[in-house]
C-alpha cells in the first residue's frame, strides 16, 4: 500500500477501497455535525445511525429524509440515554464508529467509559491521536495525546505508540518513525519521562512495537527538522523524519495541536483509540474540514481491533 | 511610543533612537556569533567586548582588526574564565549585555549564577522570554518559559509575568495582554497551574502587575484566535489577542516556541530575564536571523532594572 501523505489521499484511498462504515452519532443537532453527515454521504464513505433524544429529533429526521438508504434514526429520552444507546449499537455491531454532536464530552465519555456497557475493554487505555497535514512537513504527522491522559505513565506511553502505530500502518507506514518528545536531548531524573522513554527504546529494540523506530528525547523541532539535528550532531532514523511524535504531558501535546493548527495553517484529524471501536469527538473550535478528516481517519481506522502491531 | 509588531521594527527603533549597547560575548569562535557581531556592527546597534580564552583567539583579534574603534578584545586561561571575566565587565558596568559564543549553556550559566559574583540578584527569579514574528499573528508574540523553568512556582509565574510585561512595555505596548495557557478553560485541582492562575488573575485585578489584562486558563489557540474565543462563548480582553502568553511547563513552551519557528515560519528573538542585565543565550538550532534579533532584543531591554512594572 502506498504511503497516504494528505487527508485528502485518505478519503480517495477509503472510496477507491470501496470502504463504507456504519457511524452512530449521538445528538446530532447542530450545523457542525450536519456538515460532516452530508459531506460523508456526498462522498460515500459512511451511513448513519442517528440517535437524539425525544425533545430534539428534528435534524436526525431530516437526514433521514433527504438519504433514507443510508441514514437510520433512533429515539431515547434524553441525551445521555442517547449517548448509551450509540454505545450499545456499537458494541453488538451494529455500528462500526461512534461519532459526536451536540453533546457535552464528559457525559459521552461517561457512557463510552462505563464498566459493563462502555467501549473501553478491561485494562484499555483510552487515549487521544491526532493527524496533522502541515504546508512545512513532507508527510503527515501523528501525535498523541493532546486531549485525554494528563501525565502519562510508562504504561500509558506504550499504549500510546502501539494506537498510534496501528494507526500510522493503516495509513501505508511500513515502519513508523516514533519521536519521544521533551525540550532536550538529555535523559534527566528532573524529568521521570526522560527516564520511560530509556526503557520505551529498549522496548522497541526488543521488537514490542513491530517495525518501527523509536527516538528521544528530542524536542520538536529536532524531530522534524533534519537540519536541527544536524547541527546538535544527532543521527538517527527518526530525527528531521518523525511519523509519531509522542507528547511528554497534555499541555505540550495539547500546545503542539493548536499551533499547528491556527499558526502552521495546518489540516487536522482526531479520534480517541484505545476502544473496541474509534470514537469521534471534535473540539468545539476545529474547523468544519477537520472535523470531516476526523471522521474519515476513524473509517479508515475501522472497527479491527486497534494493537495489531503486536 | 508606537507600538513595534515586527523584529525588523525593533531593529528600526533601535538605530533611530541611537541606542548602541556594548556587549561582552563569551567565547566568540563560530560562524554564528561572527555573524551577529558583524551584523550589529554594521547596523550600529551595538560594541563589543569580546572575551575568549587563550587558546582560540583568533575570530576576536580578526573582529577588533576590522572594527578597532567599537571592538575590544579580552583573553582568559579557559572558557570557564572566560565566561567569569564577562560577567564581572557586566557587573561592574562596563557591558550592558551578556552574550554567549562557542560555550557550553551550562558552563555559562554557572558563571551567571554564581552566587557572590554573577548576574542574579538575591531573590531574583531567572527565566527566559522568547518574541516571536508570526505572519499569521497581527503582531509579536511575547511567551515564557521555553527554556529555563521546568515547572513555574507561584512565585515564578508571578516573576515570568513581570519580566515579560516590562519587556512588552518597551516594545511600545501600553496594556498588555497575558493569556495564563492550559489545555481548556477548566480550573481544575488536578492541574494546580491552573489554581496559580486564579490567584494570578486575582492580583492583577488588584494592580500587582500595573496596567495589565491578566486572563485564564485557556489554550494556545483560544489566547489568539478570536474566532475560537467567539465558539466557546469566551469574551475577554486577552481572548484572540494575547501579546504575552504563559505556559504552565517547560515541555509546552519548548513545544510552543520549537513548533512556530520550524512550521509557523515564524522568526523568533529570545533572552534571559531576571538578571542586572540581559544575557542571550542562542540555541544551536535557531537561524542566524534569530541570533541578530536576540541580541537587538536584549539591546532593547537595555541595561535598566527589569521589573519596572511594579
Amino acid at each position: 500500500m502506498e504511503l497516504i501523505r494528505t487527508l485528502t489521499q485518505m478519503v480517495h484511498s477509503l472510496r477507491a477501497r470501496g470502504i463504507r462504515r456504519r457511524v452512530a452519532v449521538v445528538c446530532p443537532k447542530d450545523s457542525h455535525t450536519e456538515y460532516v453527515i452530508i459531506r460523508a454521504l456526498r462522498e460515500e464513505i459512511a451511513e448513519f445511525l442517528l440517535v437524539s433524544d425525544t425533545a430534539d429529533m428534528e435534524m436526525a429526521y431530516h437526514l433521514r429524509m433527504a438519504s433514507p438508504d443510508f441514514v437510520r434514526v433512533y429515539e431515547a429520552e434524553t441525551p445521555d440515554a442517547a449517548a448509551a444507546l450509540a454505545v450499545e449499537l456499537v458494541r453488538t455491531g451494529e455500528a462500526d464508529i461512534l461519532m459526536k454532536g451536540l453533546i457535552n464530552t464528559d457525559n459521552l465519555l461517561r457512557a463510552v467509559l462505563n464498566k459493563e456497557k462502555g467501549l473501553l475493554p478491561s485494562g484499555g487505555v483510552l487515549s487521544h491521536v491526532a493527524v496533522a497535514q502541515v504546508p512545512l512537513y513532507h508527510k503527515l504527522l501523528f501525535f498523541s495525546d493532546a486531549a485525554v491522559i494528563p501525565r502519562p505513565t510508562l504504561d500509558q506511553f506504550r499504549a500510546m505508540i502501539m494506537a498510534d502505530v496501528a494507526l500510522c500502518r493503516k495509513l501505508g507506514s511500513e515502519q513508523p518513525r516514533v519521536a519521544l518528545i521533551h525540550c532536550t536531548e538529555k535523559i534527566n531524573e528532573k524529568f521521570p519521562h526522560t527516564i520511560s522513554y530509556v526503557q520505551l527504546k529498549e522496548e522497541a529494540l526488543q521488537g514490542k512495537f513491530g517495525s518501527v523506530f523509536v527516538d528521544g528525547p528530542m524536542d520538536a523541532k529536532t524531530a522534524c527538522d533534519a537540519h536541527s539535528g544536524q547541527i546538535k550532531g544527532l543521527a538517527s532514523p527518526v530525527v528531521g523524519n518523525a511519523d509519531i511524535m509522542i507528547f511528554p504531558n497534555i499541555e505540550s501535546g495539547n500546545t503542539f495541536y493548536k499551533t499547528l493548527s491556527l499558526f502552521g495553517d495546518a489540516n487536522m484529524a482526531g479520534m480517541l483509540t484505545g476502544t473496541i471501536a474509534p470514537v469521534v469527538v471534535p473540539s468545539r473550535a476545529d474547523s468544519g474540514n477537520s472535523k470531516y478528516y476526523s471522521l474519515a481517519l476513524a473509517c479508515l481506522a475501522g472497527n479491527e481491533p486497534q494493537n495489531e502491531c503486536l
